[in-house]
């Protein structure tokens, strides 16, 4: 058990990471009181039906007042709107943060609206599933995953290490970055490789000339790691391109131009400039076994399944 | 155990495949003798330490000699001079396969090589890891895996079906295709993908306003699955595209094509295409967990690492 870090936690959306906050906040016993409010009256019935949060509330003011810690936990695009309706509720020395994938747009969004007297900490936790909604979240979605810390300029010192310390309570390792750096990074690591998948996945689903039923049936042979990605919430994803746009953009660029490359070798013959390329990429994967972020059991750690 | 299908069984090349056939014949008790030849002495030496055969030979030639099926587990690009190497010495009534990821120009490049009274039949088992190597292999590789059977025009049903019996008893599950077609599906469902996840694991390490460091440390947030397949064996991956390039570079071209479209929506703001493309690719997805080749476990099946 945990010391309390915030008497009354808000979330803003109780969707996969906001139910898993919410259970992951009971397991550490950081909360006294955890309320909730989504936008959908069918999320907020099911939020009450399975007992997600203590209170569901029926408006984003309503669940905001009053409380220690705001978490907006809203698709990226409507994070400035969510921001606006409760500040006028906003207890003087809360803390409101987000949990959103990109960071500049949500500080311009977000920060003209947080009234004086209230701090305003971006958080990204890098943790996710393919799943959504509020059934979909478990306590322990957060344990040894990343959340980068994102404080705007002239944060107050002592409220960013209380949120750093919250999320570590919730089994999260921290690590602060600025936004920008934060953008483009996840530009690298997360967003052009979702959009890659996703473009392959709909290449394979538009081929006439091979079945669904045999892309799904011998999908094991690498694509299966592309449906993975690929299956994610559609709204979260549309605004993670729309507002990382430039650093998005600058990633696809950068890929398609190796691509390219790799594209006129093959077209060539050019099995030297293949065999180099290929060689190269060996060395990242090797870092991740030792960087303990995978496993390198030869069945990549999957349970095997019977077909 | 199985009955023995064939007596004895020439593995010509010793890595990940050829030891994981050898390590898998003897679990099922499929071969009286299995013989083995790799051109690198190292292996060779590797080979005979670890036991990996019951007798490793020192030319191609006199491990498929008297050999009742003779595998060619060699890069795509190496089968066509391993065949006339071993042409000679066949024994008639032998059966010749090989477990190469292309199988028109397999077919193109041994078929001639083949004598009369002996039967080529392609396979092409649809599994692997990032390992390479004698060492590599490991009995349950082809466990519930598929084994594409390519058999050329006017081939034996014969000995098809004891091929396929073969791959079964080796736990694989078959399935018949013909030459072209297999190799349009394999470019879709694993050599394009595996070149899209080369190119971005080389974009990733390109990029120097993001460190190697930040690379791997956040890689769980959808880049580590493009690490994961951009880590097998180079020679084999030079081979699949300079022999199967017709196929490769048609699915390129599609893929670039519809990549261009959702680059395009994400510079013109056009969320809708964007939030339609990402919606229709889920299907697949729930079409993949619905066949039993992947987990819908919240963790995708993955054990827990700590980092």
């Amino acid at each position: 058990m945990n010391d309390v870090i915030f008497d009354r936690v808000a979330l803003i959306g109780l969707g996969l990471i906001a139910g898993s906050m919410s259970l992951a906040m009971r397991r550490a016993g950081v909360a006294r009181e955890i309320t909730g409010y989504a936008r959908s009256q069918a999320t907020r019935d099911t939020a009450r039906e399975i007992g997600l949060v203590d209170r569901v509330c029926d408006s984003a003011a309503a669940a905001a007042e009053g409380a220690d810690l705001v978490v907006l936990a809203v698709p990226v695009g409507a994070m400035g709107a969510v921001a606006a309706e409760i500040a006028p509720v906003l207890k003087p020395g809360a803390v409101v943060t987000d949990v959103g994938s990109v960071k500049r747009s949500v500080l311009e969004a977000v920060l003209p609206q947080i009234p004086e007297g209230v701090q305003f900490v971006g958080s990204h936790p890098m943790a996710g599933t393919e799943h959504s909604g509020p059934r979909s979240g478990f306590a322990e979605l957060f344990d040894n995953r990343w959340c980068l810390i994102v404080p705007p300029e002239q944060a107050d010192e002592g409220e960013v290490r209380r949120l750093e310390a919250f999320w570590a309570a919730l089994g999260a390792t921290t690590e602060r970055m600025d936004p920008d750096h934060h953008d483009i990074v996840c530009a690298v690591v997360s967003h052009v490789p979702h959009l890659i998948a996703y473009t392959m996945v709909g290449v394979a689903d538009d081929l006439r000339r091979v079945t669904d039923q045999e892309v799904i049936k011998f999908s094991a042979a690498g694509f299966r790691d592309f449906t993975r990605i690929a299956a994610s919430d559609p709204t979260m994803w549309r605004d993670v391109f729309l507002t990382n746009k430039d650093a998005a953009l600058e990633i696809l660029g950068r890929f398609t131009e190796e691509l390219f490359a790799l594209q006129r070798a093959i077209r060539t013959g050019d099995g030297d400039t293949l065999h180099d390329y290929f060689t190269r990429t060996r060395a990242i994967r090797r870092g991740i076994i030792e960087a303990g972020q995978d496993t390198d059991a030869p069945d990549f750690g999957r349970a095997k399944k019977s077909v």
